[in-house]
């Protein structure tokens, strides 16, 4: 079935949670013939290797870019100018640059950067599957089954380039979306790391209070699951916080004012108010939970 | 074996998950012998009969409550005068009261009110355990279950009637805490009240854009926990921030302050103080994860 592989030869950088399941799910699809793993660690790399997630460690990008099909940068978003000067140089005429950053408009202007004239083979994309864990051991083949993937295609990106990289996240099962960069960074400023943001600055005003053990002593359900995501890797969200600086600043803008309406609406015992809000929130939660579900 | 029960008769006011998951554990354990159940709905009062919750449907509380040892009073928090002034006239020499309120300031207050020189017989608590059901149809045995009761006993309460109220619960398999209820609402604004303030706000912004049907499709496992307690019953929370006003206030008020903080740090592109706030975040939510999985 080799010669039916859509793509021959994968590189990855970074074989943990989105790189590991990846180049997994492709193989399992046999949709690759070979899978080349660059890491930051050499421990790492000896993992994905037992796990069968790469056929070989990579050492010198020149030695292996200029014939890769496909490459996907799974780095830290915060490493991927790094990855991407490392490895442009030998980008092969065929060679198609992907990336799983869950921010877009800073993958961009490196891309440009350090892609130049060559800026139309990479795709940029960020798949959807967020998980508790991460490293090469929680990379799994079906972690992108029915997961969204969002690709932000640039107008120099060609229509079947585009449709290869839609073909390889369709082989790992995934619903594929389009938007652009900065539709995207806005989107996700406003579902995902403004949340966060939430999360973590809850959990460190308790944590910083002299009576913080008294507090959480008594924290129940509600506060477990509102702060399910403060336990997110922190350097992993300063750096989507950093890339994603001003959409984010836009957001808790707009959060802060819903918050002064709500004191102002307490201040002045203002039920009707208050149950207003909450009644709106309620049904579009309910809404989405039952669109989600489908 | 009825005569081992510890409470002869008990009343509850709502039959649903709080006031019926009390009489199916205290009937499970064999500690009473008669349950009464008074209700807003006859639907619900049918239920809570054919549920085995309660044994008779209260009319009356002028015939019900003399002769009462105990009574429960599971009515939402703003129903909670209304339904002790109407006791209050009848309350024998040995009934016993308590309370399932999720705010204790305001209990307190309309019990002495209400109660006058017998709040000595009124010993208010607040079971910890939330679900995402209500009514009689989610009351079960088991809900309290190795969760949290809070007791704020009053300096009018004897030690033995306290220690008959602690008792029910025990038999209820709770795990029995005390605190001031000054205390008491000021932990629960900070660590329940506030967060479910912050999730709603959350989702109403969004849900208030025109493009909130785009934002919501790309919502995931982030969002869906921070905004579950957003699904909460409306009402419900504005009448327990409303109950708890003051201590709200200050609690949104600090975190409003952290929020200050965290849109001045990513302004200035402070990396270092982003990722201060989100280590200090996380290592004292998986402090707390691992304490509250013991």
């Amino acid at each position: 079935m080799r010669e039916q592989a859509e793509f021959g030869k994968l590189v990855i950088f970074g074989a943990g949670l989105v790189g590991g399941s990846f180049a997994l799910a492709l193989k399992a699809a046999g949709q690759v013939q070979e899978v080349v793993g660059f890491g930051r660690s050499l421990s790492g790399m000896k993992q994905a290797l037992e796990f069968g997630i790469v056929d070989r460690v990579g050492i010198n990008p020149g030695h292996e870019i200029p014939d890769a099909d496909l490459v996907l940068i799974a780095s830290p978003v915060a490493q991927m100018p790094e990855v991407m000067a490392r490895i442009a140089p030998y980008l092969g005429e065929r060679t198609l640059v992907t990336d799983g950053g869950s921010t877009k408009m800073d993958a961009v202007a490196a891309a440009r950067e350090f892609f130049g004239g060559r800026i139309g083979q990479f795709i940029p994309g960020h798949p959807i599957a967020g998980a508790e864990h991460s490293g090469p051991a929680a990379a799994r083949a079906d972690l992108y089954r029915n997961k969204k993937v969002v690709l932000t295609p640039l107008p120099e990106n060609t229509p079947l380039d585009v449709a290869r990289i839609r073909s390889a996240w369709e082989w790992c099962g995934a619903q594929i979306h389009e938007l652009s960069p900065a539709e995207h960074d806005r989107i996700f400023a406003a579902v995902s790391h403004l949340p966060h943001l939430l999360s973590y600055a809850l959990v460190y005003d308790l944590a910083q209070r002299e009576d913080s053990g008294r507090l959480f002593a008594f924290a129940a359900s509600g506060f477990r699951d509102f702060t399910r995501i403060a336990a997110s890797h922190p350097e992993m969200w300063r750096d989507i916080c950093l890339a994603n600086r001003l959409p984010l600043l836009a957001e808790l803008e707009a959060y802060r004012r819903q918050l002064d309406a709500l004191y102002a609406a307490l201040e002045a015992n203002d039920g009707g108010r208050l149950n207003d809000v909450f009644t709106a929130a309620r049904a579009a939660r309910r809404a989405w939970a039952s669109e989600a579900e489908k």
